[in-house]
Parts: structure tokens; sequence; C-alpha cells
């Protein structure tokens, strides 16, 4: 069904997110349509990450879609960075527009316009506001939900009275909603981390990231944390009247993680079989099958299903037995449900079902009157097992290096640590030059560096998505 | 606070949104910034309208923002109906673009390219989609929720093997789906119609509506469900194999409900202190406020919100002593929250709560302890009371009319019902040019008829937003 991982691993990719009906290239270059098994696992992701979001004491607001040209010059990082990427409305209502304005590739501009009206005093802060939105980033090597010209994501926008407060918001998103929410829902093992001034977000003093390395050793940068300083709240003039009865500029943060994390999915957890998608996260968790027809089988299959949504499984019956079995079990395989059960008319008799194990992948017969308080404690387990299986290949895949050339060789095919102190910023460019990236800077013991010259803080080298 | 209704409604509305922090004018004309608590009223119907459509089986999916302008071009009607108000982006990465693209102001046309992929065989039949997203409508009168260049909403596509498949699926999301959310979430008594063929769709063959009359005696559309006939099926050869094997066209329906809903909740429920908000939508349906400080006063704030909270209500605490008590309780007010519980220091010595009803407009002691065994009645009743009362002022003001003339007079501070047989499409041209409009045929007995020519049809005649 799929090209092999091995033989083609970009291939692989294309082939699963189209025959596991993830989504489709749009017709205009680098949209894409996202089909209702690939949104579902966008609306798990959106709910996990919505309840972690609100628990950080954000509330969810709505800016509009076109931003007037003139705004993202006010912040002079910030135009440089985007303005390649911008696409431009130029008329409206059959009209010429007296000011062409911009579809949103991000919304620091637009908020802080509106940040700057609303904060007054110090009362009103901190101000914190998130929204799910799509934007638009003109894509030249578009790839479905890696990298595409228009995406889906939510990006949070925040004010505070003075730098630790955003600093200390800034980090706790990082930590409490996107690692989080990755390694405990995604099952995927992140490596939290430092962006170096060359990676930064455009307009930002800090940027923090979550990268997570992908089947084929490359990185994929999977969520990222903003500290904005004072930058866009001078060019906004986003100030308050403190305590102390003075005007006095804003410290802001943003942050933001997009539909992207859907490919990072299928490239963290997919095989040659198709996607295998994490418990916590599967929109089904468990698919009750009628191996074949007569009326008796799809009846079993039906109560199987009641008594597992009872024991508070997310679950989907098939009882399409006009469908060939072996054409279904294929697609939910593919699909990755984690686990399928599977009854046919021997199974009726004996009082069993097939136990199929799509994470660890397993077969096995088990007592029908059993899986109802068998299944919960499989799901965990397989959800455990996804989260170790990615853990363990980011360990034997990164290498310790002490040259940047050991660090060009292990990032060939992987990742490679390397001091900082040994790399830099001239390191740094000359990395660029051969498709290679510092993906994020780690702290000595493991944590995230208050600073990129923080003593034994180490690089993390990879080729990247 | 806020300018009376009956001085001058529209600037009462515009008061009640900026005040209640509903939402601001964005600044691109006709586009807005919806505030945190317009969004959660918002986000309250998303939960409550997408658990109605999931049962009526539609899945939730994305299309692209951008659509290439040929699409639009293929339905005849469609475009005729959409080309004045398009947004058309001409440039994208720097570059100007070979073939301008329009933002969509609604996705009829690129759903119909994939379906035509997705759909073979009878099998693939019905598939029934819908989606939740930002759509853009270049508008010259732009008024905020109501009338918005930029809006949200959802948007339903679905194809069927026959026609009867296709009527009842329109007819079963107009009624279970949009009919009993404003009736039972939002409290809104709502007319149950079918548009005229001047009012229809552009490129449906029948457009089913519901009509409100808000608090000016006005009319606001809040939602419609189109058949589609077979216009886009042939449009973009969207086909399948039937069971006997014969390459047949799909018939297809669509249907949306917007944020127009939110000005609907404004200017159907609010009065002149602001805002109702009906409790099984309410965000917040109770407040429990701290009149004045002291530590315990606050303390006993919270274990009551504690205790609503375990009796499954929606509750904030609002204990920000410092700022003053009469200034909180006008904010809550105007924000439409049902019950304000307020607690001061002698309610404390007491055991008592004073208890603020905003939909009745009652204030009386209860004892602390009961509210939490209380309250849900409470709720409950106040839900019935706001729909009693929508349904009480339509009935009012709507008039019997037997002559045009008749219709015509009722319909500047009302609604007019009159015989469609007495005015006929002529008649309907005529009411245009005093700015008025049939907002929808109903049957004799009160039924949406299934023709509009069908005897004893009654046209409701009313200006409209």
């Amino acid at each position: 069904m799929l090209t092999p991982r091995a033989d083609d691993f970009p291939r692989w990719y294309q082939d699963l997110v189209a025959k596991a009906e993830l989504a489709d290239n749009g017709p205009v270059r680098g949209t894409m349509v996202i089909r209702p098994y690939g949104y579902g696992l966008w609306e798990r992701m959106q709910q996990e990450m919505d309840v972690r979001i609100k628990d950080a004491g954000a509330q969810n607001a709505y800016f509009p879609l076109f931003i007037p040209q003139s705004y993202l010059t006010k912040e002079a990082e910030h135009v440089e960075g985007f303005a390649p990427e911008l696409a431009v409305v130029t008329h409206g209502g059959g009209k010429e527009l007296e000011e062409p304005v911009v579809v949103r590739p991000t919304s620091e501009t637009i908020v802080n316009e509106y940040f700057s009206k609303w904060v007054q005093s110090y009362r009103d802060l901190p101000l914190l506001i998130n929204q799910w939105a799509n934007v638009v980033r003109w894509e030249l090597r578009p790839r479905v939900f890696l990298r595409t010209t228009e995406f889906l994501w939510q990006e949070g926008h925040t004010a505070h009275a003075n730098y630790e407060e955003a600093r200390d918001y800034a980090a706790r998103i990082h930590r409490n909603v996107y690692a989080d929410f990755m390694e405990n829902v995604l099952a995927m093992d992140v490596v939290p981390g430092r962006k170096t001034a060359r990676e930064r977000f455009a307009g930002a003093i800090n940027t923090l990231t979550l990268e997570g390395m992908m089947g084929d050793g490359k990185a994929l940068q999977l969520g990222t944390s903003h500290e904005l300083g004072q930058n866009f709240a001078k060019a906004f003039h986003t100030r308050y009247l403190s305590r102390e009865g003075r005007q006095e500029y804003v410290w802001q943060t943003s942050w933001g993680s997009t539909t992207r994390m859907v490919g990072a999915l299928v490239m963290m957890h997919g095989d040659d079989d198709g996607l295998r998608v994490p418990p916590r996260l599967a929109p089904v968790q468990a698919v009750v099958i009628a191996v074949k027809g007569g009326p008796e089988v799809p009846a079993e299959v039906r109560a199987i299903g009641e008594r597992l949504t009872g024991a508070g499984v997310r679950v989907e019956v098939d009882d399409r037995t006009d469908v060939p079995f072996g054409r279904r079990a294929v697609d939910w395989e593919l699909k990755g449900v984690p686990v399928r059960i599977e009854v046919g008319p021997r199974d009726l008799e004996n009082g069993t079902a097939v136990l199929v194990r799509r994470i660890p992948g397993t077969k096995e017969p088990v007592a029908a009157r059993a899986l109802a308080a068998l299944l919960p404690g499989v799901l965990e387990d397989d959800q455990a097992l996804l989260l170790a299986q990615s853990r363990r290949r980011r360990e034997d895949r990164t290498a310790e290096a002490t040259t940047i050339e050991e660090a060009t060789e292990a990032a060939a095919t992987g990742w490679a640590r390397i001091p900082w102190a040994k790399l830099g910023p001239e390191g740094e460019t000359g990395l660029a030059e051969q498709g290679m990236s510092v993906r994020c800077l780690v702290a000595a013991d493991g944590t995230v560096p208050e600073r990129d010259d923080q003593p034994g803080n180490v690089a993390i080298v990879a080729r990247a998505y």
C-alpha cells in the first residue's frame, strides 16, 4: 500500500496522508483540504490544548483576518521577517482598495493596536489572550501539514507589567501547555530549548521551542513561545499607568502551535502500515469490527461497542459487512486506530474476540466479556509505549560531538549535540550552508537556558523540516 | 450608561456591544475584533451547535480560504450573487499571481471540486460535511456582528443520491439543528419558513430560513438551509455510479449560521440596562460577588462559588473588593449574566445572600445554604421566561393584513402576515422599494411550505437587518 519509509521517506509521508484520508492538496499552491479524519485529529488537539490554555489563565478572542499593510511596517524586524511571505488583497467589493490589506501571517501587530486601547492601568494587566484562527504565509516549497500557505493554529498574545512576569509566562506556556500536551497526549518525545539569535521569531527577544525527531532523523519545530520584550509595545504605544503613577510600556509574549502537529504525528509515530495514533488523542480509540455477515455478528459487535462506550472508551462500530473484511482492516490499520476488536462467527460461538493492538503490533484472542475491563489499561500501556519508542529513537540517533565536523557528520542521519562554545554564531552560519541548523540550545543539566551564552550550553544540530 | 432603546435603537445596540465588551470595530472597514466576553458567547454557540450537527451525522473538515477565481464563475447564479462582494488577492510572496484568488465568501465551489473526487459510487453517499471557518463578503454598510466584511460561521455541505434525501436533510438541519438550538438554547422565538424565489441563496432551488423579531420590530435572518438541487453538481461534474450502474449527478444541500447570532442575542434579549444572556447559553450563569472587603466576605463568596460549581452551575467569583461594588454590579448587569449573588458583611452574619435575577429583574434575600439547591431551577425558569417574552413580542407586534397597504403600514413598526396569493412576486418587488421584504412564506397551518405557490401560504412582511 505505502512506499516503505526506508525507500523514500517523503513519498511514504505523502502516501500515508493521502491513503489515510488526512488531507488533499488544495487548488491554490500550498493550500490544503483537511479531510474529516485528519480534521478529527486536529479537533482533539484543539480540545486538549484549549483546556491547558484556559488553565494558564488566557481567554479566547478573535482578531480580523485582514491587517492594514501599514501595521506590519511598524516593527522593523517583524516586517523584514514576514514581508516575503505575505498575501495581499488589492481589490474588495469590485474596487481597488485605497490601502492594500495583508492576510494575517500572524497577529502581533493588530493585537497590539487593540491592546494599546484596552490597557490603561496596571489593573488591566496581565492581559492574556488566545485565538484559534487561520493564517497565510506564502510558501515556495509547500508540504502538506508541515509547511502550507494557509494553516490553522492558535496564537497567544499577552501583556504584562514587567520583564520577569512576561518571561515567566512564556516559560509557563512552553512547559505547562506545549510540552505537557505533546508528551502526555501526543506521546511525543520533545526537547525543550531556547532558539539562538539567528533562529528567533521576527521581533522577539527570546524564543522557546520544542523540537521533535521524526522517523527519518530530521527535526521538526513543534511549538514556540516568544518573549517579545517591549518591541511591539514601543511600536504601538502599548502603555499602562503603573501603581507608582508612571506611564510604562508593557512587556509581552506570543506563542503558537499549528496543524503542523498533525504532520508531526504521522512522521513521528507512523510505520510502513500507516499511522499510529496515541490513545489519549485518538478520536476513535477502538473500532469493533464484524468480520462477516449474518445478523448475529453485527449485533454482538454493537453490543461490545456499547459496553466499551460505557467504560469511557471512544468507540466506532464497523458493521459494514458488505465491504470485504480485509479492506476494512487495512483501512483501520492505515488510520492508526489504537485498538481493533474483530468478531467473526467462530468468536461468537466461543464468546471471544480478537484484540489487535496497533502500537505494539500484537494480536490475541480475548474473552468478549473481559474487554470493557481490559481496554482502559491496554490503551494507557500503549500510550506509554509510543512515548517510550519515540524517546528511544531520539536517544539512539543523537550523537555527542566535540567538533563541528563530528556534528555535521552526525546530523546527516540524526541529531548532534555540541557545546555551543565550540560552535558559536559563526559555526552556525556554516551549518546553514550544508542545510543544517541549530534547533535549540539546552543547558548542561537539560533545562532551558536563560541566556545564549550561559556556560555549558549545548547546541542541538540537525536537518529540519 | 446606554442610550435608551426607545430613543435610538441602533445607537443603543452600538453602545451595548462596546460597553459590555463584546466587540470593537476592526481597522479594515467592516471587520470586527471579537473580545473575550463576546467570543465566549460564540464558543458556547459553537459547542451547542457542533453537538447537534454531529448528531445529524455530519463530520467536520476544513477547506482552503483561497479559491481560484475561475471556480466562482462555474455556477452562473452563484457568481452573479457573490461577485460584487469579493475580496481578491492579486499578490503573494512578493509577486503578482498568475490567476488572482478570491477569499472565500462561501465554499460551495471549492467543496464541489473535492466532492467530485471523493464521490465515486452510491456507497460514498450521503457525504455530510461541516466546517467552522471565517468568510469574507465586502460590506458597504457594515454593522458589528450583523453585517461584517469578515464573519465566523459554520457551513455545511452535503451530497445525496436523490432529490428526496437532499430535501429531507436540508429540512432536518433546519429543524433539528437550527430551530432546536435557537429556541432551546438561545431562548429565541423564531419563525421557520421558506424563502421566496427572490430571496433565495444564489445557486439554490430552495432556501429554508429562521426569522427572528428584534427589539425594534425588525426581522433578522438567523440561519438558512438550502437545497442546491443539481446546480453545483452539474457545474463541477459531481457524479456517482448508482446501484443500477448509471452515472448520476448528486443532489446537494448547504446550510450556514454565523456570528450574527451574537448580534441577534443583543437585539432580541437586551434591555436598557444591557444584555440578558439565556442561562443555557451563558458562559457565566451566576456570578458570586463580594460587596465589600474584610477577609471573611471574599472567603464566603468563594465557598458559595464552589458549592454552586458542584451543583453544575457555571460560576464566576468576583472578589475584587478593591473595585467599587456599584461599578462591578453595573458591569455584570451590562454583560447580562443571568444570576448575581451578592454577599456583604450583614449577609455573612445572617447566613444570607441577595439573589438578583437579571431576566425577571427581581432581587430577594435567600439563605446562603439554599442556593445550590435553588439555582438550577431558577436558571431553567428564567430560560423559559426569556423565550416566552420574545414569543410574546413577536405575537403582539405581528398584524394580520388582507391588503398590501395594510401590510406595508404594519411592517413600518412590526411584522405583517398577508396571504401570498394577495401579494405575489409583483407585490414583493413593490415592497423592496419601501425598504421591506418578504422574510419567508409559512403554510396555513404554520408549517414550512413545500412550494411557493402552495394554497394558503402566508407571507411574513417586515423591514430587516
